[in-house]
């Protein structure tokens, strides 16, 4: 492990899209340099912890809620996706837990609320790091159940 | 990033899994401790390049042939699945590229020699890490097109 280290391999993250009848569900960051931004429930993995451990963490702390995963919509890794260095997100496709289904999710741990977003709106919203292609990808996914990352998006939306 | 360090976060690698008429390519590792193990091609994602780079910058390192990535198995980070320390993996499916698929495969790079796997009979083979689930993995993808992470794989196995 001697040579890799936080200069010379980005820094693993997750991120989860909860889906409830095609109503998605944001956080909007408290914290700068992203204030006000809406972006998905996630943050990063802990050593020890898996990626999946670590999506279901990061929901329960940003919105209260329990969520079950049941598919990785993607692997993004841009280098430029995030201002604070290279730091690649896999994201899930999760639903709400059934012990978890009659709850409002309440925000919380860097989250400021919490918010639903109509995926056939998308174009109103102020969406932080790469998540709006990432939602994007997953409006696709919905038809096509295909897997994406950051450059099979940027070809698609530049070709 | 002052949070994020070599002992915070897992260290991400990518893995591709190319297929040729059911014939899984493999590389033979060379260093200790996984010497003589078969693994799929793939390593370290350098900062600076996305997985997806890395995926066929590894591929070509090892197998010396151009690879074209098509889907995302899955993301694999249990954190005992590499001895070496938590360590997770971007698994890729790919294809050998047009201008690689009249080439032989050349082992390079860590790699002792390549053999081609007939995905019938992966009990006869000495697979590293847990490359031998995530080509099970594998197998059931080719008919369901789901995507796995360690612990659905992990649940599937026990239960």
């Amino acid at each position: 492990m001697s040579k890799q280290n936080e200069h010379k391999n980005p820094v693993p993250t997750v991120d989860t899209i909860i889906d409830n009848n095609s109503q998605v569900l944001f956080i909007k960051i408290i914290k700068e340099p992203f204030e006000g931004k809406m972006v998905f429930p996630g943050g990063f993995i802990k050593i020890g912890e898996t990626a999946e451990e670590a999506a279901i963490r990061e929901v329960k702390e940003e919105t209260s809620l329990d969520v079950d995963l049941d598919h990785i919509l993607g692997v993004y890794s841009d280098p430029k996706r995030d201002s604070r260095g290279h730091i690649m997100s896999t994201v899930f496709i999760g639903k709400i837990s059934p012990n978890s289904q009659n709850k409002e999710p309440i925000a919380g741990d860097g989250a400021a609320s919490i918010k639903w977003v109509n995926v056939e709106a998308i174009e109103q919203e102020d969406f932080g790091f790469d998540h709006k292609d990432i939602l994007k990808d997953y409006i696709e996914w919905k038809n096509s159940k295909q897997t994406f990352w950051s450059s099979r998006n940027k070809s698609k939306t530049t070709g």
